[in-house]
């Protein structure tokens, strides 16, 4: 694993791309021209519980790309098959690393092409100040599993090269217990701060009057697992904990759903609470509060 | 009937004042000094459906208000405590009428004394251009009828009242079933409105898809309609074809709870979806897309 590409160069993409710039040769793929620009003529800092800067070698073109080892797919939901698309015909030998929210990347990306798939769920999170600037404000875990028949070899590889640029990396033989449990976390918290305005605080773990909002991110939680356990899942972290202790850490989290909404901009409902509906109706689950977060959530793209 | 007292100035107050004025001596309670001022300086203009321009005399304190043989309260849900209060101790003779959204505005006023009482339920609608003027929009009808042991000619009496100047009002022996049909409607669309910042368009009718929103639409109106049905109620309007038609006409409503988000303001959420979940705790009926909606316009009013 000596050259890399990033594919998306938001905030998880960034934080991939200044670490890995100190370890191997870093490409970005980015979806402006501007950016690859920036990237080409300031290099990309890193700020933080890192400090870093990064000569990075970008691109909005992906005919622009050098040859790569591995690519690190870090798009937004909506950044996903153009990314995909872009990546098709192009470094049959190379392997394919996902770091999307909720679960169904993979099968995007296959649907390009025979590369290794490594998946990868992160929980890493930043701010992003500028195209050639990203914030390490959590600088917790990317966990990464084998896809399909991918050998672990692979997987722990990758790791190491992410463990030694300095992030927090683990491999693991089966990543889906680990996916699962932010898929349902992430389905719990974030079309709840979409729909509220509220970012990812106290609120959210509060479970003392009928009203208070804890119940229903406690019902969500319970639904998701239903889902899993029907899906022969068994979750690695239990995503209510993961919630009660989110909520504990000194400053609120501002989900990227809320983000997305105030800018009026189309969410990941569809990778995040759609991947829960759609294994729910594979498995006759009843989940009647994601269908709803479901609507709700898509009556809101509609309203813009 | 000859003197009535109109506790809330908002739309349909407003409606009611404007056009009771012409066959009643009719007072007016408001919440600000200013409102007052301005209707006793400038009166009440109705425009719209009906063209009126009405002499009021107007208070902000109650204990200015002349004596009144009926009082109608249109305060808003927020409003209601306070306007109760505001009446407690005073006309023990003369009969209240309540025309809030939701159900249990009779129980508030009940509280504060032992006038008859009578229910109402209105389904016109307006828009307020200024604290003097406002526009009739629907001139759909307003229903009447008795609350515990209040004759039914009172009821009839207050109807005719309204009907003769120029409102549409019919009294009911049993008004309860026009209530719940109007509760099921309001808390099928209203929090949904809130939430997804649509107006009472066609998004809420449409079923083509599995992520329409007419399907949480229609959950809701199920859910309400097997509270209603274990509370003994026999509906008087189906609350999905209330829906379907409404939104079937020109241009989609604005609900107030809507309007009430927008401008960061407590909604009515306690008195309409509150009201659901209260009941259906009570009669043992499970109601989670209510139970949920609550949470989240809860959580949305925490977020300010």
């Amino acid at each position: 694993m000596e050259r890399v590409c990033i594919v998306g160069a938001g905030v998880i993409g960034s934080l991939f791309a200044g670490h890995l710039a100190h370890v191997c040769d870093v490409s970005v793929l980015t979806r402006r021209k501007e950016h690859a620009d920036a990237l080409n003529r300031e290099g990309l800092r890193v700020s933080g519980k890192s400090e870093r800067h990064a000569r990075v070698s970008a691109s909005a073109d992906p005919e622009g790309l050098s040859p790569f080892d591995v690519a690190i797919v870090a798009t937004k939901a909506s950044g996903l098959e153009p990314a995909a698309a872009a990546l098709e015909g192009r470094f049959s030998e190379a392997t394919v690393m996902t770091v999307l929210n909720g679960i169904g990347a993979e099968e995007v990306v296959r649907a390009h092409g025979d590369w290794s798939i490594v998946s990868g769920v992160t929980f890493m999170s930043g701010t992003r100040h500028s195209d050639t600037h990203v914030e390490y404000i959590l600088d917790t875990e990317t966990w990464l599993g084998p896809y399909e028949d991918t050998p672990f070899e692979t997987v722990r590889d990758i790791a190491d090269t992410i463990a030694a640029s300095g992030l927090k990396a683990e491999a693991l033989p089966d990543l889906r217990p680990a996916q699962w449990s932010k898929l349902i976390f992430n389905a719990a918290v974030n079309p709840v701060a979409a729909l509220t305005g509220l970012p990812h605080d106290p609120h959210f773990a509060q479970e003392v009057d009928p009203t208070n909002l804890g119940h229903l991110v406690h019902g969500l939680v319970d639904e998701g697992k239903a889902v899993a356990t029907a899906a022969g899942i068994d979750l690695h972290d239990d995503p209510w904990e993961m919630n009660v202790l989110a909520t504990q850490r000194g400053s609120a989290h501002y989900p990227s759903m809320l983000e997305d909404v105030d800018a009026h901009r189309q969410t990941e409902i569809e990778l995040i609470t759609g991947s829960i509906v759609r294994e729910a109706v594979r498995r006759d689950v009843s989940v009647p509060l994601h269908a709803m977060l479901y609507g709700l959530v898509k009556g809101k793209e509609a309203s813009w």
